[in-house]
C-alpha cells in the first residue's frame, strides 16, 4: 500500500546508512523499538481505577469542556452532546463509544520508511526536547533559541538511535519570522532528519503547509498520504477545562487528514488542577478524553493517544516540579487509565533543573523509569529538557540519550535468559575457586556483546580519569556533542524531492507565510 | 523483654530529639520505615526461577564452597555434609531445611530504641556508604579517609532521617591504626549515632570487641543482648566459591551471639562469576546459601539476610561497573530468589563515577530504583558512594539522600488515594474553566502537606538561580554538608554508660587492640 503510493523510487542502503551515520564519533547501539518487557507498576486497584474513571466522566457529563472553535462544537453538537454556549457537555456512554473506535496502536511512516514507529502495546518510542524557548550550553550560557541552535539539536536528534522521533522544535527559533518560522524549521527537519515529523497545531495555514512538507519529502501522492499516518500533531488543553481554537482547528485537520493525534493536557496540581493526584489525572482524562471523542466523530478510527503530563508545583514558590514522587505516581495512574481506555500513552522526560547536573538527572530519571513503569508507548522530550521546559542544552539531551540506551538495554530480554548455557554449572565447575572467569572460552564466546556498552559514562578509575583531564560528565557531553554535530551528514534525499521542497516554501514564503495574529 | 534487659533508665524525649536533630539546617521528611507498595519487577517467569535454582543447588552438591575455617567445616560435617579438604558439598535437601529455619524477617534494636528495624516483609532500609578508603569532597579531592572524614559522615548518617542504619566505617581511617581502629570508630559510631551499628567480620576480636562495646552502649545485660539482635554483620564471601577464615570467623560468633547476619557475595559477571548475568547470580546464591546453611546449623532461626552485589565489568577495561541495565536486572532477579528462598534481601546503591556529577546520579539512581523494584529490604551504600566504592563523598551523601527521600515519599499511599475528596469533582466544578486552583478552600486544606518538599533541589526558574549564585548542585551539597556537620549536636548518652566505653576502649588499647597479622 505504502509503495503504492511512492512516486519515486529511492536508491537502497539507508538502513545501513542510518546505522552508521555518526558512526565514528559514536559508538552506540543499533536503531530499533523498544519493546518494554515489565509488568506495568499499578498503583490504583480496581475500584480506584474506577474512581477515576467515574471522576473524568463526572466532569464531562456535569461539568463540561469549552471548546472555543465553532466548527468542533458543531461536530459535537450533531454527535448528540450537549453544548450551552462555549460549553459541550457529553455522556459516558458516548464518550466510551467514541474512545472504543480509537485503535490500541497505530504506525507512523516518515520518509524513511525504516524509521517507522508504532504507538501502543508494547513499543516505547523516544522524542527529542520540543519548545523551549531558550538554549543552554557549557560555552553559551543561558541565551535565545535560533535557527543554527535548532538545526544543531535536529542533528543530535537525527544522529542518536534511540530517539525515533523528530518532535516539535527542539528550540524554538526566535531569530525567524514566525510567519515563515514553520516553512524554514520544517525543512531543516525534514532534510537533516529522516525519523517521524511533528506539525504544531498553530493555525490553519501551519498545519496544511508542514502536512504538504511533509507529503512532498516522503514522495507520496495525496491519496497514499491520506492513506495512513505520515506525521502527527500534538495538542495541549488549556487546563482547566478549555480546549482553544488553534489547537482545536489543527487537531481536526489532522483528524481528517489522516494524520496521528496526540492530546496532552498539562495539568499542574495545585494550580491549573486540584491538589490532589488523582483529582488532576481525572481532569487531564476528562480533557483528553473530549479530544479524543471529537476526532472519532469526525473520522472514526483516527488514531489517538493520551498524553498525561500531570506534575505538581512547588509548595513554597508555586513554580512546576518535575520528576518529583508525585508525577511519578500521575504517570503510572495515567498508565492504568490508557490500558482501561485502549489508548497509546504518551508521557515525557522533565526535570526542573536549570543546569545538567546531578539534580537534572535524578529527575531525568525518576521521569523516565515513571515512563517505563507505566507502559508509556511514546516519550516526549526525553531528550535536551531543561528548567521545566524553557531550556533545550545540547549537553543533557547528549546524557539523557545515555539513560535512553540503557532503558533499551534494560529491556533486551537476553540479560535474564535461563538456558542451562546461562546458568553456566560447567564454567563454573570449570573456574573453580580461586579462579577468574576472564578468557575461558565460556566467557569469550559472549564477552563483546554480554555488557550494555556506554558511549559518556567514565568507567576509568579516579587515577585515570584525573590523567584524561578529570572531565565532569557535562564537559564530556559537550564534546561529544561538537564532534556529532561537526561530523554530521544529513540523511539522503533524492534531488527532486528537496527542490519540490524547496520550491514549496520559497512559494509560501511569498505568499506571506502563516497570519501572525494568533 | 528489652525493657528487663535495660539497666539503666534513660531520660525520655529522644524520639522528639531525633526528629529535631539538624532541623535547623535541614528541612527533612520524618524518621520512619518505609513500606515498599509496589508489586515487584519480575523478569523471571516460573521456570527461570527453577533454572536459577537448580543452577544453585547444582553448584553446592556437584562443586562446592571452600569454607576455609576448620570450624566452619567441622560444623558442616557434624550436619551431614560431604567435606573434602576445604571444600564442602551440601544437598539441595539440607540446604532448604537449613534456609527453611531463616525467619523471613526479624528486628534490629539499636541503643535508642526509636531507631529500631525490621529487615523483611515490605520493609526498605537504607545504609550510609561502608568502607571506601578515599575520601573526596570538592574542596579536598580525593584524599585519604581519616577519623575526622569518617566521623563528618558519621554525623551525616545520624542527621538524615533517611539513613536507617550506620553501616560499616563511611570511609576508612587509615590515620587510625588498624589494631585499635575499630575501638575508635565504633566509639565515635556509638557516641556520635543512636542507628543500628555494624561489627566487620575481620578477626575475633574486632568482633567480639564491637559487640561488647554496642551492648555497653544499649545498656543491657549479657543475656538480654543475646536475646534479640542489637546489631549485625555483613561478609563476602570470596568470588568464586570461597568462604574466608576471618568471615567465617565473625559470620559463626554473631551467629552464636544472637546478632543478625548479611551474606553478601561479590559475583562481577565476567570476572569473578560467569558473564551471564542468571550464572552470576546463581554462583551468588550458591555462595550465600552455603552461609545460611551454616548459620541456621549452629542457630535454628539465626537471622540472615541474602546480599546481592551481582554488577558487570567494563568489556574493553574489565573494571567494574555499577548501576548498568544488567545490575538492575541482576538486583530484580536476585528479589526473586530471595522471595523464593523465604530469605530478606540486601541491595545495594552504587554508581562507577568518580565525582557527583550526572553520570553518577544515573547510575545511582538505576542501583536505587532497581532495589526498589527487586523488593529489597536494606540497600547498603545507599548514601555517599563513588567509584565503585573506592571513594566515600559527602555532597554525593546528601545527594544521594535527596533521591532516598523521594523514594521514600514515593511509597506513600496517599498520592494515589482515590475517595470522592481526592477526585474533587466538586473543586473542578467550583473553579471551572479558565480559573485557577490557588487559595480555593480543596487546595489550602491540603498544600501544606500535598507534595515532596526537597532539601536540595532548586526549583526556582534559572533567572532567580542565577541570582542566587547559579550554583550547581555538588556545591549546595557541600555547603548543606558543612551546615549539618557545624551544627551537628550528638544524640544524647547517660554520661555512665559514655564512661564505660571510654573504659572500655582505654582498656582494650592498653591490651593491644586486635592482631593486624591477618
Amino acid at each position: 500500500m505504502q509503495d503504492a503510493g511512492q512516486r519515486r523510487r529511492r536508491a537502497g542502503g539507508r538502513a545501513g546508512r542510518a546505522q552508521r551515520t555518526g558512526g565514528a564519533v559514536l559508538a552506540q547501539s543499533p536503531w530499533r523499538i523498544p519493546l518494554n518487557t515489565d509488568r506495568p507498576t499499578e498503583p490504583l486497584d480496581e475500584a480506584g481505577v474506577g474512581a477515576v474513571h467515574d471522576g473524568a466522566m463526572r466532569i464531562l457529563e456535569e461539568i463540561g469542556i469549552a471548546f472555543l472553535h465553532p466548527g468542533a462544537r458543531e461536530v459535537l453538537k450533531k454527535a448528540g452532546c450537549s453544548v450551552t454556549d462555549e460549553t459541550v457537555r457529553m455522556g459516558r456512554d458516548f464518550v466510551m463509544e467514541m474512545v472504543a473506535k480509537a485503535p490500541a496502536s497505530f504506525t507512523i511512516t516518515p520518509r524513511n520508511r525504516d524509521r517507522q514507529v508504532t504507538i501502543g502495546g508494547r513499543n516505547m518510542v523516544f522524542v527529542n526536547v520540543s519548545s523551549p524557548p531558550s538554549y543552554w550550553d557549557i560555552t553559551t550560557g543561558k541565551v535565545p533559541g535560533t535557527r543554527a541552535r535548532c538545526r544543531d539539536l535536529l542533528k543530535l536528534t537525527q544522529s542518536f538511535n534511540c530517539i525515533h522521533i523528530a518532535g516539535g522544535y527542539p528550540v524554538e527559533p526566535v531569530d525567524v519570522h514566525p510567519s515563515v518560522r514553520h516553512l524554514d524549521i520544517l525543512y531543516d527537519k525534514l532534510t537533516l532528519t529522516d525519523k517521524v515529523p511533528h506539525a504544531y497545531s498553530l493555525g490553519a495555514e501551519r498545519v496544511e503547509d508542514v502536512m504538504e512538507m511533509v507529503r512532498i519529502a516522503a514522495g507520496r501522492s495525496r491519496e497514499a498520504f491520506a492513506a495512513t499516518p505520515h506525521m502527527y500533531t500534538n495538542i495541549n488543553s488549556t487546563s482547566p477545562l478549555k480546549h482553544d481554537y488553534p489547537m482545536l482547528d489543527g487537531w481536526m485537520r489532522c483528524a481528517r487528514a489522516g494524520q496521528a493525534l496526540v492530546v496532552t493536557p498539562f495539568t499542574l496540581a495545585g494550580a491549573m488542577a486540584p491538589v490532589t493526584m488523582a483529582g488532576a489525572v481525572a481532569l487531564s482524562l476528562a480533557e483528553a478524553l473530549s479530544a479524543v471523542a471529537l476526532a472519532q466523530a469526525i473520522r472514526p478510527g483516527a488514531p489517538c493517544a493520551f498524553g498525561t503530563f500531570t506534575s505538581n508545583v512547588d509548595m513554597k514558590s508555586g513554580a512546576p516540579a518535575f520528576g518529583t514522587p508525585e508525577y511519578m505516581r500521575a504517570t503510572q495512574m495515567a498508565g492504568q487509565m490508557a490500558r482501561f481506555y485502549g489508548l497509546p500513552l504518551r508521557a515525557s522526560g522533565s526535570c526542573a533543573a536549570n543546569v545538567p547536573d546531578g539534580q537534572a538527572m535524578w529527575e531525568t530519571s525518576n521521569a523516565l523509569w515513571s515512563a517505563v513503569q507505566a507502559g508509556a508507548n511514546m516519550v516526549y522530550h526525553a531528550a535536551g529538557w531543561l528548567e521545566g521546559g524553557l531550556i533545550a542544552s545540547p549537553e543533557k539531551f547528549v546524557m539523557d540519550c545515555e539513560i535512553i540506551q540503557q532503558i533499551q538495554r534494560y529491556f533486551e530480554p537476553e540479560i535474564c535468559a535461563t538456558t542451562p548455557d546461562d546458568i553456566a554449572v560447567d564454567a563454573i565447575a570449570e573456574v573453580g575457586g580461586g579462579g577468574h572467569y576472564f578468557g575461558i572460552p565460556h566467557t569469550e564466546a559472549r564477552f563483546a556483546t554480554a555488557f550494555y556498552q556506554p558511549f559518556l559514562s567514565d568507567w576509568t578509575n579516579y587515577e585515570a580519569w584525573t590523567q584524561k583531564g578529570a572531565v565532569w560528565t557535562p564537559e564530556r557531553a559537550h564534546a561529544l556533542f561538537r564532534r556529532i554535530v561537526d561530523g554530521f551528514e544529513a540523511p539522503p534525499m533524492d534531488d527532486g524531492i528537496r527542490e519540490e521542497l524547496e520550491a514549496f516554501v520559497a512559494r509560501r514564503k511569498a505568499e506571506g507565510g502563516a497570519p501572525t495574529d494568533f
